[in-house]
């Protein structure tokens, strides 16, 4: 029997958290360890909630020590920050200690991307120390990117690529609202926008360059907007209550374009839930080469149980994959573990 | 600049015949030669059809000739035969030959299951030589398979999936209509089935091998059903035209099981074109797992563009693939040649 993947698990919020429930009933992972920087109590914590049952796996509020402490590592499931400065010690410190990394920040689909220089210096890290990365993520790195590729390695060409999907924000926390200005007014918003405070979604860079890399197709972002969207009706679900009126999600659209005139559309409307008459919650994606090829995910795939299942499927093509910064689409699509997670992991759990 | 991938095709059918025709409009790969069994006569002038720009292509009715006067290949193209049996001779030629082959038979996307111990002896041979070997197409390799892996890997688990292609067969020629008892009364249809006449689509037991290994469980076909469709009104199509109350394609339904009791099923009901009133062309993927995941394409992938599209965007991972017997999931999805492969290619070329 192939001996269990050990898996370090650095960062307890909310992905984090889900991803070390999940690692910890799949067979062929252990879960070997918690990191978190806020402190070893909190780490602590969220093993004994998340993985009671995981032998032998230590809490800690730093990777070497753990590490150290735990008897070694594979893998270290990394969900702490979204951009890659703030990602560059973490990742450093993993690469370190010859661990690979699986990453769900936003900045991780396509690091060269983000900070070319910063890239380098991690790819030559990784080199060094034999050890190999790869960031995932329902969106950027799945729903407006990969899954895209995978249809379009099916058609004869493409001119165009449209991608719309409309989400719900229901699961999220105050943190995610406030960063897309629900319950302000249009007024409210307006200023807030201004003033640069509000962020909406933002993986479209990501996305862009991982579907330029993929698709062989040097894509330059055109245009990027991001508006509210104003519910009339009172909104009155899950927990949130807000008179009508007022923002409750955005809309935000971008465009890039290919100095071949190809061109390539993203689409990312979120609300908080969906009221009768409103529009679907789904993935859509078109590509356009002559024929049409329309693919429809309805509803919307879960950000959450998603991006969590591809930390988890990912491993083991990360474990056996050449040292340096992948993507999921430099990595084959082996045998992976999603089927051994089974059971309902409802969107409220994420 | 990199040097072009020096392609052969081996097979001038309609498949063969447009794999041709794409590549030799693709840029990245340089068509070096065809090859039909059936004569170099009719080799030379399927070349001249299709890829009358292709320098210093040659045509012939061997492999070794061929591959010897155009100077040397990278990769076969190989659609000629669905049955590992048959392919057998032309893989071995290839793979001694030092080339890589693409092929669309139905039995490449999983030779183990077809035939283990052929399957051994060419993955042995194909390492000897250093070379790598894919199966693609659009169904099975993809649809049924490929796609719903790609899914899967999104969801928390899966306690059945199920894939349902409702697809027209008016692109086909005579040979497939027959041997899907299209035109035949029920009654006679029930007879040539008794004989053993009706084949309906043969991808089935690579799909689930293929699935099977993909998703890492074991899975043993339980149910495999091939009923005729019967359409009442006349039907009058694409040159097609037959009286109401005959057999107008077949309605085929696969069932397997796993011993953790998760169930695949694969329906593919396959009809000539579509009345009004009738079933919308399709491909529809639910993946359940408690939450249910639906992604639907519509119309339904056309199979010959598909299929085509396929062995092409495999060329270049094919090439940078380590030796031995692959499949599309074993193969990083690299940047491929398909915004090269640009226009329209109606459904009639196929």
């Amino acid at each position: 029997m192939t001996p269990a993947i050990r898996t370090v698990h650095w960062g307890t919020g909310a992905m984090g958290s889900h991803a070390l429930r999940i690692a910890a009933r799949t067979p062929g992972l252990a879960v070997a360890g918690v990191v978190s920087q806020r402190s070893a109590a909190h780490a602590a914590a969220t093993l004994a909630r998340e993985a009671p049952g995981a032998a032998g796996a230590v809490a800690g509020d730093d990777l070497a020590g753990v590490v150290a402490r735990c008897g070694g590592a594979d893998v270290v499931l990394l969900a702490t920050h979204g951009h890659l400065v703030d990602l560059e010690a973490q990742l450093t410190a993993a690469f370190e200690l010859g661990l690979r990394v699986v990453c769900i920040g936003e900045d991780a689909i396509y690091p060269a991307a983000v900070d070319a220089e910063l890239a380098r210096r991690l790819e030559r890290l990784a080199q060094r120390r034999g050890v190999a990365m790869v960031g995932t993520g329902a969106n950027p790195g799945y729903v407006m990117d990969w899954l895209p590729m995978v249809l379009t390695a099916a058609t004869a060409g493409w001119t165009s690529i449209r991608v719309r999907r409309a989400s719900s924000l229901a699961p999220f926390g105050e943190t995610v609202l406030r960063s897309m200005g629900v319950g302000l007014s249009p007024e409210q918003f307006g200023a807030a926008a201004a003033r640069g405070e509000i962020d909406g979604h933002v993986g479209y860079g990501a996305s862009v360059a991982f579907l330029a890399a993929g698709l062989g197709v040097p894509l330059e972002i055109v245009d990027d907007v991001c508006e509210p969207i104003v519910r009339e009706r009172p909104t009155e679900l899950d927990g949130h209550s807000h008179p009508g009126g007022v923002v409750v999600g955005v809309d935000q659209r971008c465009r890039a374009v290919a100095p071949t005139g190809q061109t390539v559309t993203l689409e990312h409307p979120q609300r908080l839930g969906r009221l009768e008459g409103e529009e679907p919650l789904h993935d859509l994606i078109e590509i356009d080469g002559g024929e049409l090829l329309r693919a429809r995910i309805s509803p919307a795939l879960d950000g959450g149980i998603a991006t969590v299942a591809l930390m988890i499927n990912l491993i083991p093509a990360l474990v056996n994959a050449e040292p340096g910064i992948h993507t999921i689409a430099s990595l084959p699509l082996t045998p992976f573990h999603a089927p051994a997670a089974q059971g309902r992991v409802a969107a409220a759990n994420v």
